[in-house]
């Protein structure tokens, strides 16, 4: 057999692995590695780490918040930005807004998307309006579509869904396989917390901190967990910002709950020290579970070492520093009327190489799987996606892991006018990435072409203890059940 | 000092100290202690335990449900109920529905209790209507008039407050230095659970329990607590039915959260064998949360002997088996149509007594505490109520530890026509009951008039750390207010 | 009834209660308690607190070391310092040393204790030679004789006793209903960690710290509970120091083992600061197990508050800081060489009121409880020590609880050269206390004379669901029993 | 390059992925893998799942206890019924007795295994008698030499360490990079309750259970991680068998520590029922730990399914039923007289197959985790053991996922008489195993010459975190690091 492209002399790590080989490509896909494979084209790999390339599992792009803000990002920057940082695909959310239906939430990013990006995409799907016809037909179709996995919001007024609502969703999910995610605060604490601040004339970036206390994650983790326990569906925890809902995770996936768990770099690398910055500054800083402080960035860093953590993402969520973004509501807006949010989709994976695989906290294959095999292996994408092996789509980004730079702005290619990591000083950057076997990012320059990128219909997740996951019936053993039966 | 009565050749006790005296009155109160008192009437306590008189914390009477249900107990049954059961005082609900105001509500109970009740009370105010006015002027002027408890329903749909809500009343309390008592139980997991089982035909009364699952009572305790532990305010569980949800508590004292838990007699004697029982019969099981299982029991009464709970109660919710109670929705109701509750005021004790102090799990002080001392401090009676010292309200049960008796309902002296611990043969009865110096109970027969109870004007709550604990100011340094400090 | 003796105007606390009394006594005992009392004698407690005296349950009196270093105080200024403490009684230890039987050990501690003591006494037996003999017929012997509570080490070569000795012990005393306490520290550890240190020429008294690391205490805790728990018997750990230690009894507890924990006012009001001052000076602050860093004072203040801890002792071990003591090895010896222990039997109390009551961490009955209840209750002398009733010893201390005073070693009355507390403020100070109705200390003056103390002959432990605790036979349905029956 | 041999066909799972693939040999290693290679020999894996050869990494052969009783298995009928349970190599005990040298049993090992075995092997170094020559010199020489492992017992007189001993040997681990493990039980409770068994006459083999109580493993592994911790040693607690064992391994992982632990098939399928056969027949399942009972069975198989045991061995021991083994001290000896151990080596793989793949409690992946690859991460032979990739020896085996067997002891093909699972019908079989390319067993027949296995030389751990685990010096900033520093 003739390859097309062979990636020659560097040293390929998996979720397990770490070992020489040369990998070969042909028709876009792996189709042989070895140790001295030869095609018309080669990419040199000599003193470089072939790794899967990334899979960014949670970012907003071309998305409107439900008070109408679109991010600065589009499937365009987006996804070259997310390309330079090591990635080959992405799964933004494709959001419903009260009133519209799922078909037509995943038509309009159907076609945001598919003309703009240049890596493989699929959505997570929001819902924010479990009318009865979504719940009966249009998730049913929408899984149907290779979008197998639901996001919730139990805080935000206009995204906010109830307790009941969401025991309805996680059933549906569970019926189909589907993965449900949730943005877990307790909406009532932001609220009140909010208005005691306001009164007392606190509206400065800083004080949107502690209208999102520590508690209001704690609380909401807790309570989604319940949730999921009761109808036995698998749940995630999207961006956990806490040692104290870490926790709670830790200890529900000891018991044997079918629970994961996220958390993103600046829990991880940033902290109410660059929230707390003078004037509106701060706002840069501004997202949603806020960042903490020193002592949460350290339980942060154990947990990820301990495996508390599956997936590692950016909730890269690009509103500019200006009057589309941060300052839409103009230069001395309180907190409240603050677009919350930071980018960082090229940022998540040489933040963790740096201070993960380099520092010496993380092996390179955690490193491999949380930036690409567990979200490939959760979200319904592997072996396909998420991996380095005979079969799978040749994604792959070239690392050259003694390679230092210096974080600016400038360097994201995205259509931001700051990064919130500016200055930090990384070793270890991607300098070539891979997509089905092209060139898409090489030499620092962007190789595709604007929607060279293809939708990736998802499967059933790979959860522990079910490699072929069958949806199971709403159990009648599992809590109620054995009551029930007669 | 001439003394009135004496109480002669007893065993005293307290919640610390066991001991032999005589305990001698005058106009109402204990004024004397020692080795050989002498009185005109004396009661003959030979070879008999002198307790405080009980103290029922939790108990429905002359009170209507949210559906219009009005108890079987008014506050005469109700109160010579609670006198034969060892009890000297009792602090039932005086509930405010939607619409109506608070003092208006107080008013309302105090026209019930007044005439009627032969034993001192008090009220627990329930808040269903938190309105601003509620909050700022209605709350103060029920504490101010002795009403320092406040309770709250997170689940039924007439009753359940919001979480921003709760915020709201907790902080008002801890303004005032009120307790808020919470019924925690998830309300989007009961009505989703109880559709799922009317749709799927399971009407009977068993499937009451698996309408209220564990997980409902686990979550809504670790939301009350997270919610209490925003403002700092004092928090009390009542009725914990699980050992998850004891666990929490439990996990959370240990953590210093100011918060403190009940437990019921039907969750340490009873279980869904009971509410299993064929046809409408197990209707008279049915209360919420609802009884559970053996390995429940058996985690409950541990939980009692390691500390757990401070309160013992009875939480009688007296409803007959009958077109005016239980079957008020006709002899074949579904079981979201009949009313919850069982009765048990006058078995609290003596059911405590048998199987805690006789049967060796527990200390006769730790009855005592779990009695009429807890509950004394913790709302705001001690210790003119709820103990044996000078000064205190000659307040006194006289118990015969080694009597023999089995429980039959018609030895409740109350409106009902069941008790759910029927058969049971229990040792050790109160014999004598006085309340401040007079017998209520002697010799099996009511003493007391209708009306001789007096209302029980209450302070503020005897916590750790507090003993004249003085209301803070909504804390600056906590949680938020570090943040907030310029 | 004519009575001796009245303290008048006071306000009486128990574990339990806070009330207005006067309290009478007659030959030694409290007889009366009442509103107004008469009797020739009369203590004025108008504005004071009426306590029960102090009971000191872990101290070193008259006692040689393994290494044959005696402590500073004997039987006569150990006791007066502690009456000026506020005690009424206390229970240092019997040491057997290998070679000696316990009857000789137990007739030696008396030929010490009787001529000197001002305040009343027992013996906690410390076995270091567990013979078949001492098994067999000498620790029932000294249980027959009142000493209820053996005492083990399981670090120090000249005193520790290996695990299957501890087993044994552990079960004799099980049979007669004897509690085991236990000093519980890993000698492996100690041992290693002492030569590595020494080795590296860290001789100075501050490595004394590290030499005893707190993971020595966490083990050997985890290590005694588990053998406790093999037979079931009842066991108390003296003396933590370390959150982590802390946390395994709390949650030893919790699951039901009858463990009980104590705690001294080293580890919570200094810490390695204090021993880390120069030169020999730190020696002053070498205790075992050793002081150790603020985050653990704020731990175990917290444990305190909690519950974790049922006793509070002082672990006075006096040497003084001279060639008698501390430098009976030279003024340069290394750590391993100078005598670990400090005196403080006369600041226990004035240092937990003052931090604990005054500044509103626990409560007074709190106080009471860890002053004096407990160690009654646990050490078989309640309720005639430990608690004002009717009918006890008229053990009282009355204090001041609003005198400011600044501890100086001159004010301790003990045969020390220092106190490791010099200098610090404290307020609420016990201005009279008496012994069996006679003042022993009153108006900063010493009343007692020499030898007016008497044995406290204990009995049983008031045991959780225990009060007349039946030592149980060897229980052959615990562990390993259920598996034996045939 | 022409390839030796292919591998056509099959399903290739590693730890972290599954795809479809040919796999292709040359000179004993995988040098290609791709979608249709091509060898002069081919092995058809169509429908068969292409496994990396199991690695046995807790396994007696040709050793003798303590005791001086030899296993019934040499390297020869060891290594052969190993490749017949699908494992291409082993790694068992070298054990130091008391007064031999380290190099002198590894010597005599070598003599054993060398000519004998048909797979690779290397040794894990039991260390019964650290010396200061064993300290500073042998231990090193072992390490240098590839033996790279060390392993102590705290129980069993003639083999335990003491805690200080074992300090010193993890400092020396620690020192080169070694790895630690333990037989974790208390050995005092095991004497203590031995002797209780025998005096009361209970001498058969069912009270081998009980004289190993649970409490003395949680006691054990709780001591053992301390004692690493103090280090900062890596370590591994083998053959847990209890839930408590389980969880403070779990809570100490969680808390960052270097630990792992280990778990075996007996503890999973088999319970004291099994013990408790009638007359000697219940010797058959005796080991140590013992087996226990069915709560622990379900406990033990959730921590395995999350991640609790990194480690899945089958503590093959091998001793006869009869004069040679279990029976040598006559067929009515005590149970302190039975030789402890059961076979198991063949079936390690096909019941963890059977019961955690087929049944649906683990993935494909994480059966390869447990077989092969954790342990070769952990022992230092990765990549060259344990996985399929590109430069790994070719040791693979392949699996019928669909074939069912029934269990007999004819067909373990080691030198037993007896398997303890006899009869249990299980799915999933190896059905032809490779070692470095050659065909060991193939057919239902062995292939392999004896002593055709080569030692393995094995290196550094690859612990979370050190990918290169470069040995740290003793730690100065570790516990009490800090605190020398002047």
């Amino acid at each position: 057999m003739t390859l097309d492209l062979v990636i020659k002399g560097g040293t390929v790590a998996t979720a397990s692995d770490v070992f020489a080989a040369d990998v070969g490509v042909k028709d876009g896909r792996i189709v042989a590695m070895g140790e001295s494979l030869e095609a018309p084209d080669v990419v040199d790999a000599s003193g470089k780490l072939v790794l899967p390339g990334g899979i960014e599992a949670h970012c907003h792009i071309a998305q409107e918040s439900a008070a109408g803000i679109m991010t600065a990002d589009d499937y365009y920057t987006g996804s070259v930005s997310a390309a330079f940082g090591g990635n080959s695909s992405f799964v933004p959310f494709a959001a419903q807004h009260r009133g519209m239906g799922v078909t037509q939430t995943l038509d309009l990013y159907d076609g945001r998307a598919a003309p703009n990006s240049v890596i493989d995409y699929g959505y997570h799907l929001i819902v924010a309006d479990p009318t009865e016809t979504v719940l009966k037909d249009e998730l049913p179709a929408a899984f149907a579509r290779g979008v197998t996995s639901f996001k919730v919001f139990i805080t935000y007024p206009l995204m906010k869904i109830e307790d009941r609502q969401f025991l309805d969703i996680l059933a549906v999910a569970k019926a189909h396989g589907a993965v449900t995610m949730v943005h877990a605060e307790n909406n009532g604490m932001i609220e009140w917390m909010g208005e005691q601040l306001m009164n007392a004339g606190h509206t400065a970036p800083r004080y949107h901190a502690p209208s999102h206390p520590a508690l209001a994650e704690e609380e909401a983790i807790h309570r989604a967990i319940c949730l999921a326990k009761l109808v036995d569906a698998p749940l995630v925890i999207v961006h956990v910002s806490t040692p104290e809902g870490a926790e709670i995770v830790r200890r529900a996936r000891a018991d044997g709950a079918k629970v994961w768990a996220e958390t993103c770099p600046q829990y991880l690398f940033l902290d109410k020290s660059d929230l707390d910055r003078p004037g509106m500054e701060g706002a840069k800083f501004m997202c949603s579970p806020p960042v903490r402080d020193a002592r949460t960035r350290e339980a942060l860093w154990k947990h990820l070492q301990t495996g508390t953590f599956t997936l590692w993402s950016s909730d890269h969520a690009p509103y500019r520093f200006d009057e589309t973004g941060k300052l839409s509501n103009g230069p001395d807006a309180p907190f409240k009327k603050i677009a919350n949010g930071m980018p960082g989709i090229a940022l998540r994976l040489p933040l963790l190489f740096s201070e993960g695989v380099n520092a010496g906290r993380i092996t390179l294959q955690d490193f491999v799987a949380l930036s690409a095999t567990n979200a490939a292996r959760l979200y319904g994408m592997h072996p396909k996606k998420g991996t380095i092996c005979i079969g799978a789509d040749a994604d792959i980004a070239i690392w050259d892991p003694k390679l230092t730079r210096t974080v600016t702005a400038a360097d994201q290619h995205d259509a931001m006018d700051y990064t919130p990591f500016e200055g930090m000083s990384l070793t270890g950057w991607p300098v070539t990435v891979l997509s089905r076997g092209r060139r898409i990012v090489d030499g620092g320059e962007l190789k595709a072409e604007r929607g060279s990128g293809a939708f990736i219909s998802r499967g059933l997740p790979e959860i522990a203890g079910r490699p072929g996951y069958k949806a199971p019936e709403l159990d009648p053993a599992h809590n109620f059940g054995a009551e029930i039966a007669p």
